[in-house]
C-alpha cells in the first residue's frame, strides 16, 4: 500500500526544524518559512535587508521532513513511545481484549487487508489514574504538555518573546477541563497537541468510507492529505466493511489524533438493525478502538427519550447520525439511550486508555429554522451534567456544537455552552449560517466557525464543497481545511494569539516589496497562490496583470513615501 | 459582437415573474422557484402536498427572460425611457458635451469597436434639482422607488405579508441619504435598485481590463455573467485602451447600474504621467462618462496632502489605486488634491445626470497591521464633510471602506462610519480578515464581508480567489458572486429582513423530504450543487452517498417521528 496523488514534497522555501524542550526530551515539529532579502535600487546605490523567517504551526508530521523515510506498511515513526514506555502507571497487554477485534485479527481472509506491524495495546493498571487531566490535577507536567506549550509558541517563535503559554499553564487548563491534550497511550504515532480557547483554534477534519464508496488506501491518502493542508485532529466516520482494519492502517499513519463515533461500527455488527443495538456489543467496540489507539471517541449520550417527541416541532428533525440511532433505539425499546444509562461505565473504559469522550449533540439543528431551539438546548443541559460525570473519572472532555445556525444566534450557542458545560471545550461543525449554497458550504460555515472560534470554541470541524451532496474527495478535502486553517487564523487574530499576526505581517511585507515567492511561500496553500499568478503573468517585473504599470497603487505609494521622506 | 462562453439559459424550475405597481406602470421582474410535492407512501396510500413557490431577487434582467430575444449589438430595451422621456425637468441634448468624446465619436478609426445604436445624451435642465433624492426631499415617489420597494419585498411574496417596505419608506430613507437609488438619467436600461441598511445587503463585482488584458467582448461577458449569477451592481475599473468604447458597449447592454473610477481614464488621457492629471482633463471626464450613462463615480476626494506624510507608519502604504494617484498628484505639486478643492463643481455635474458619488477610501487599509489607523480614520472624517457637501447639491452618497481588518477591528469601522458620515450608506471592499490566504481571498473577505453587512453595511464589494494574484477570469467571477451572495444572505437573515428565511426553510424543507431537485433548484449555483450529486449517486433514492443507506440520519429520524406521533 503506498499514498498516491498526493505531492508531499515540503512547501517550497520552508525548512521542518525542531525545538528541544528544557523539562523532557521532547522535540517539537515546526515549519519555518524562509524569506528572501528585501532589495532596493537607488541609483547605482543598491541596499539589501534580510526578512527574519517566519515559523508556522505544523501538522503534516514527519511526511515533510527529508530526513525521515515513510513507509506507510510499518507506520509512522512512535513519537511517544519512549515516554509511554517508562510510566509504571501502565501495563502492556499480552493481546488484544475485545472479542470483535481478537475475531479480525485471526479471520485469514483479511490477510490480505491487515496492517502487519501490529503492536501490543497498553492499558492503565488496575486502580492508577493514568490521564493528562489526571496527571494535570496532580500536578505533573508530562511530556505531552511541554510538547504542546512549545508548539503553542510557534508563532512567536520569530520574535523571541516569553508568552503566558507555558508548560505550567497548560497543565493548569487541562486540570481545570478547559483544555484537552487528546493522547491515547496506544497511539504513539501523534504529535501532542491541544484543544482549548486559550490555545490556537485548531480544525477538525472527516475521513470515512460510507457503504457505497471509498476503499482503505483511499482514505489513508485523505487521512494523509488533511494533516498535510493543516487538519489538527482527523474523524474516521467509515460505516462501511473493514471498518477495523481500515481505522488500523489510518491510526498507525496518522501524526494527529484520530477520533470516531463508536455507535458506527457498533451498528455494522448488528447489520443495521438499531433494535439489535446492545450495550454489551457497543462496550465491546470502544475496547476495540481504544486498544487500536483512537484518541476520542464522539459518543451521543445526551439524547434522551424524553427528547424524542419534540423532534417533531423542527423542519428538518434530527440530522446527527449518532443522535438518529441512539433516538431511535430509545424509542422503538421505550427505553432510556443506554449510552446515558451506562455513561460511568463507558468512563471507566476510556480512563485506562486516556480516551477523551466529545459529548455528541445528536440533537444539532440540521437547518436555520431549527437553530438554538428547545431540544438543541434540553440536550446541551444534559451534556453539561455528563461533563461533571466524565471529569469525575479523569476522562478528558470536548463538547459538540451545531450546525446550522445563523448569525444573530451563534452567540447564544457559545455562552450557552460555557456556562452549562463548565468551560469545557467546545467544538462545533461550522456552524453554517445559511442554508441555500450546496456546493459552497465550506464558505456558509466558514463564515459561522470564525465568528464562534473568536468567541472561544476551541475546535472547528471543517465542512467540505460537497456537504449535504457527497462524499469529498482529495481536492475538497483540500478546499474544505483550507477555509478552516482561513477561519481559525482569522479567530486567532481575533483573540490575540501571541504572535498570532506574525505571518499576515510578513505577507504584506513582502507584498510590499514585490517579493512574489515569498508570497507564495507564506500563503497557506502556496501551489495554489503560484499557479493563479503564474497563469497570467508574463514576468514577476514590479507590477502585475491586475492594474498594468501606471496603476499600481503600492508602486506609486513607494514612490510618495519616497518623496515625502526628502 | 456575442456573448459567448455563458449559458444563459433560464435556471432550471424557474421562472420569469413580473410583478405590477400600483402607483405607476412599473413590472417588477423577479425569479419564481417553482417547487415539486411532497409525496409520502404508507403501506398502499400515497398522500401529496403541494409546495409553495419561492419568490428570489433577480439581477440577471432580461437575459433570462425567454421572451425577450437578446441583440448585443442594440443593447438591451430600455426599460426606463418612458418614465424619464416624460419628464420635465430634463432635456435631451443635440450631440455629447465632452471634447474627449466628441473626438472618438468621430475617428473614422474606431468604427470597428463602436457600439453603434448610441442615443442622445439626456441632462438636467439648467435650475431643476433632479435627482432620486432632490424629488424624495420634494415628497415625490418616482417609478424607481416603487419599483425598489416591490423588489426588496421578493422575499415576503411568498408569504403574502404587507412589509414595512412601502414606496413611502423607499422615498424616505432616500431623502435622509441613509439610502442610494443609483439611476443616472442616461443609463435606462438599468433597473432600478436601491442600497441602504435598511434594505436586502446588495453586492458590486468589478469588472476592468488592464494594458494587459482582455477586450470589449470579453468584458461585456464578465458584466451579464456577473449580473447572471447575483451582482447588484458593476463597477467598470478598466485602465487600458479603448475605455470610451468598453464602457459604451457594457452600459448598454448592463441591467444594473455600472460605477467607474474616472480618473483612471483621466490617467490613460496623460499617458499615465501622474503629474499631467488637470482638473480641466478630469471634469471633461465626468461629463464624457455621465453622457454615458455611469450610475456611480468612485472619487477619491478625502485624500488629502496631509495624509501623505502618514503613509510611512504603514506596512503597505497606499493600497487604493485612485488613492495612490491622488495622493502622488498633491506630493508632486505640493498643492490639496484637485478632487477635494473642486468638489463643489463635480457635485453639480453629477447633480445633472444624477449619478451618485462613491466616496473613495484612497487610504483604505491594505494589511491587517494598517487596519484602522490614524490614516484611514482621518480620511473617513474628511468623506462625512464632504457627504454633507454632496447632500447640499442633491447628490446621492455612497461611503467606500475597507479592505484589510481583523474581526475584533470591524464594529469600530461600522460605528465610526455611521457616526461620521451621517448614515450615509457604506460600501466595503470585503473586509478581509487575514492576509494569509491568496487563492482564497473571497474565504478571507466572505467572513468579514458577512460581519459588516449584518452590523450595517448596505454592500460589500466582492472579491475573487484571485485577489493579489491576477485578474478574474469567468469562473472567478461566478465564485467570487457566490461567496458574496452567501455573505449578503446571512446578513440579511441575521438583520431580519422581512422573509429572508423563505428560501432557506424552503431548502430545509425539501432536504427532509428527500426532493433533490427542489435543493438543486433552490440553490444559489443550482448547477454546481447538481453536478456535485450527480458525480457520485447511482440513483436519486431515498439515501446519497454521504451515510449510506443505514446510516441516514433524516431517514431514521423520520421513523422516529412517525413511531413518537402513533
Amino acid at each position: 500500500m503506498q499514498i498516491d496523488n498526493i505531492d508531499l514534497q515540503s512547501y517550497p522555501g520552508s525548512e521542518k526544524v525542531y525545538i528541544d524542550g528544557t523539562i523532557h526530551a521532547v522535540r517539537v515539529a515546526m515549519r519555518r518559512i524562509n524569506l528572501t532579502p528585501t532589495v532596493k535600487v537607488e541609483g547605482d546605490k543598491k541596499t539589501m535587508r534580510e526578512n527574519a523567517p517566519v515559523y508556522v504551526y505544523d501538522t503534516s508530521g514527519v511526511y515533510t521532513d527529508p530526513d525521515v523515510k515513510i513507509d506507510i506498511n510499518s507506520g509512522l515513526p512512535r513519537l511517544r513511545e519512549e515516554w509511554i514506555a517508562r510510566r509504571e502507571d501502565l501495563e502492556q497487554l499480552p493481546e488484544i481484549t475485545s472479542e470483535y477485534g481478537r475475531r479480525r485479527e485471526s479471520d485469514p481472509s483479511l490477510d490480505s487487508i491487515r496492517f502487519s506491524h501490529r503492536h501490543a495495546p497498553r492499558r492503565a493498571k488496575e486502580g492508577c489514574a493514568i490521564t493528562q487531566m489526571d496527571l494535570a490535577r496532580r500536578g505533573v507536567i508530562t511530556p505531552e504538555m511541554e510538547y504542546v506549550a512549545i508548539r503553542e509558541n510557534c508563532n512567536a517563535q520569530a520574535l523571541g518573546i516569553d508568552t503566558h503559554i507555558t508548560p505550567e499553564f497548560v497543565r493548569d487548563e487541562i486540570a481545570a477541563g478547559r483544555a484537552v491534550l487528546p493522547a491515547n497511550i496506544n497511539h504513539p504515532e501523534a504529535e501532542p497537541m491541544i484543544i482549548g480557547r486559550n490555545f490556537l483554534v485548531k480544525l477538525n477534519t472527516n475521513i470515512g468510507n460510507s457503504a457505497l464508496s471509498s476503499g482503505i488506501e483511499e482514505e489513508v491518502n485523505k487521512a494523509v492529505w488533511s494533516c498535510y493542508w493543516g487538519g489538527d485532529t482527523l474523524m474516521d466516520l467509515s460505516t462501511g466493511d473493514n471498518i477495523h482494519e481500515t481505522r488500523e492502517w489510518i491510526i498507525r499513519n496518522c501524526p494527529v489524533p484520530v477520533g470516531t463515533v463508536p455507535v458506527y461500527q457498533a451498528l455494522e455488527k448488528v447489520n443495521g438493525r438499531v433494535e439489535d443495538l446492545t450495550w454489551e456489543i457497543y462496550r465491546d467496540t470502544l475496547i476495540e478502538q481504544a486498544e487500536q489507539g483512537v484518541d476520542y471517541f464522539t459518543i451521543h449520550a445526551g439524547a434522551l427519550r424524553a427528547h424524542a417527541d419534540m423532534i417533531q416541532e423542527r423542519l428538518t428533525g434530527i440530522v446527527s447520525r449518532g443522535g438518529s440511532i441512539m433516538t431511535r433505539w430509545a424509542v422503538i425499546h421505550n427505553q432510556e439511550n443506554f449510552l446515558y444509562t451506562h455513561f460511568d461505565e463507558i468512563c471507566e473504559i476510556l480512563a485506562r486508555y486516556d480516551v477523551a469522550v466529545s459529548l455528541g449533540d445528536g440533537l444539532r439543528p440540521g437547518s436555520i429554522h431549527d437553530a438554538n431551539d428547545r431540544s438543541q438546548f434540553l440536550e446541551l443541559d444534559v451534556l453539561g451534567q455528563l461533563t461533571e460525570r466524565a471529569w469525575a473519572h479523569g476522562v478528558q472532555v470536548l463538547i459538540e456544537g451545531p450546525g446550522h445556525v445563523p448569525m444573530h444566534k451563534i452567540r447564544e450557542n457559545m455562552d450557552r455552552q460555557i456556562e452549562k458545560c463548565h468551560e469545557a471545550p467546545f467544538y462545533t461543525l461550522g456552524p453554517l449560517t445559511t442554508d441555500i449554497a450546496p456546493g459552497y458550504d465550506h464558505i456558509t460555515s466558514a463564515i459561522g466557525a470564525a465568528q464562534i472560534a473568536w468567541m472561544g470554541t476551541a475546535m472547528i470541524c471543517y465542512v467540505t464543497p460537497k456537504e449535504h451532496l457527497a462524499l469529498p474527495n482529495l481536492e475538497d478535502v483540500r478546499n474544505g481545511v483550507i477555509a478552516y486553517k482561513i477561519a481559525a487564523h482569522a479567530a486567532d487574530i481575533a483573540k490575540g494569539h501571541p504572535g498570532a499576526t506574525v505571518r499576515d505581517d510578513a505577507m504584506s511585507a513582502s507584498r510590499y516589496d514585490f517579493r512574489w515567492k515569498d508570497q507564495f511561500n507564506l500563503s497557506l496553500d502556496p501551489a495554489r497562490a503560484r499557479q493563479y499568478y503564474v497563469e497570467s503573468h508574463p514576468s514577476d517585473d514590479h507590477f502585475c496583470t491586475m492594474c498594468g504599470p501606471n496603476f499600481c497603487a503600492m508602486r506609486i505609494s513607494q514612490t510618495v513615501a519616497h518623496e515625502c521622506a526628502k
